[in-house]
C-alpha cells in the first residue's frame, strides 16, 4: 500500500503491536492458541507457534502463561469447552428432534472446526492430556446430558433414562471421531439426520422397560409432526418392523 | 500345618520361591501386576507392591520388565486385552441376539472383575495412558466390531453399518463406566438386556435408510424366537409405537 493511502489504513482495525488491555492480550493468546491447537496435535504446537500466530515474542507468551504449553493448551481447552456448551442453548419450543437437530448442526459445526484438536483430545494418549483436562471433557458431557434431559422436560431421570442420554453422548462422540477419520463422510446433515434416527429408536427401546422414559416418549412423540425427523423415521421403519410379526 | 504333614504339602502345588522358567516367571510378575491395576489406579500401584504381590524381589521386577512400572502396565494391559478379546468368541450358530448376548455377560464379568483398572484406562488422563495404551484399547474395539460384523454375517460392511457397530460399541463402553461409576447397579443381567434392546433399535432405525442394514436386519429376525430378546422388544415396544400413528 502506498504512503498516499495512510489515511484509509489509520481508519482499518490496529496491528498487533498496539496497547493491549490484560484481558484483550490475554483472549488474543487463547484465540492463536485455539487456532494451532484445532488442527495440529498438541505435541506438534509450540510456544513459539502460539507467539508467532499472534504476532508477540515468546517472553510475553510466559508472562500471561507461566505454567508454559500445559497451562495455555488447558486454557484453550476451557475457551473450547464454554463455546461447546453455547451449542447446546436451545429454547424450549417446538418439537424435540428438531431441538435436538439443531444443537446437533452447530455440535458438528463446532467438530469440523476444531477437527485434529478434538480428536487428540478425546483419543487421549497425548501429553498433555491429564485429569484436569479429563475433567473439562467430562464438565461439557454433564452440561450436554442435563440440557437434553431439560428438554424432555426431566428435572429428576430415572436410573434408565439417565443412562441413556449419557450413552448417547457417548455415541455422539464416537461417531463424531469416525466422520473425522472418514473425512467428514457422509455429509453432516445425513450425520445428523441419523444420529436423530439413533436418539429416536434408543428413546423408544428404553420406554419398552422404564415408564419415565415412556412418558418423555409419549409427550415427545405427541409434538413432532409427520414432515418431521420422527414422522420421516417412522414411515421408513413401518416396513421393517412387520417383519418382526412372527415374534409376537 | 504340622511338620508331619509334610508329605502332604510335597504334593501342593510348589510355594513362589521354586526355581520358575522364564516364561513362567513372567506369567507369574504379569498376573501380580494385572490383580494389582485391576482393583487400583496405575498411580498407586508400585513397583514394590507387585514385587510383594509376587512374592520376589524388587530388582527381580526390573530384571523381566527393565522399562520400569510403564512397561510392566503395558505388558499387563496387553494381557487384559487378549483376555477380553476372548470375550467375543462365540460360534456362529442360533439367534443373533443370543450370541451377542453371551459375549456381553463374558464382557460385563470381565468389566466387573477389573473394574478400576477398566475405568482408570478408558477414562484417560492417567501417567501411563500413552499412545501405546490407546492403540492396544483401539485394537481390542476393532477386534469386537469385526466380530459382530462376522456374526451378522458381514464381510464388506456399509459405511452406515461400520459407524453403527462402532457407535454401539462405545455406547457400551460408556454404559460400562457409568455402571461401575454407580455401584454395579442394575443388575448386570439387566444391563445386558437394556444394551440388546439398543442394539436392535439401533439396527432397526439404521435399516431405515440403508439397504445392506436392512438385509441384515430380514435374516436376523427370521431367526429370532419369540421368547428371545428380539420378541420380548417386539411385544414391549408395540403398544409405544402405536402411539406414533398420527406420524404415519
Amino acid at each position: 500500500m502506498s504512503p498516499a493511502s495512510a489515511p484509509l489504513a489509520a481508519s482499518s482495525p490496529a496491528p498487533a503491536y498496539r496497547r493491549l488491555s490484560v484481558e484483550e492480550r490475554r483472549s488474543q493468546l487463547l484465540e492463536a492458541a485455539l487456532g494451532l491447537f484445532a488442527h495440529r496435535a498438541p505435541e506438534e504446537v509450540s510456544l513459539d507457534d502460539v507467539a508467532e500466530a499472534a504476532g508477540v515474542s515468546r517472553p510475553l507468551v510466559y508472562r500471561y502463561f507461566p505454567g508454559g504449553k500445559q497451562q495455555l493448551y488447558e486454557a484453550a481447552l476451557r475457551s473450547a469447552a464454554d463455546e461447546l456448551e453455547q451449542c447446546f442453548d436451545e429454547p424450549p419450543t417446538g418439537p424435540l428432534t428438531e431441538r435436538l437437530g439443531r444443537a446437533l448442526d452447530r455440535y458438528l459445526a463446532f467438530v469440523d472446526s476444531h477437527d485434529t484438536g478434538f480428536a487428540a483430545l478425546l483419543q487421549g494418549g497425548s501429553v498433555v492430556c491429564t485429569s484436569r483436562t479429563t475433567a473439562i471433557v467430562d464438565e461439557v458431557r454433564r452440561t450436554a446430558a442435563a440440557s437434553i434431559l431439560a428438554h424432555m422436560p426431566v428435572t429428576a431421570p430415572s436410573p434408565r433414562l439417565h443412562l441413556l442420554v449419557r450413552t448417547w453422548i457417548s455415541a455422539v462422540e464416537a461417531a463424531s471421531l469416525i466422520w473425522l477419520d472418514e473425512d467428514k463422510q457422509p455429509p453432516a446433515g445425513e450425520l445428523r439426520d441419523w444420529l436423530l434416527d439413533q436418539f429416536l429408536a434408543l428413546l423408544t427401546a428404553t420406554a419398552a422397560s422404564d415408564e419415565q422414559t415412556a412418558t418423555v416418549l409419549r409427550s415427545a412423540l405427541a409434538m413432532e409432526t409427520t414432515d418431521g425427523p420422527a414422522g420421516s423415521l417412522a414411515r421408513r421403519v413401518l416396513p421393517l418392523v412387520s417383519e418382526a410379526a412372527h415374534l409376537l
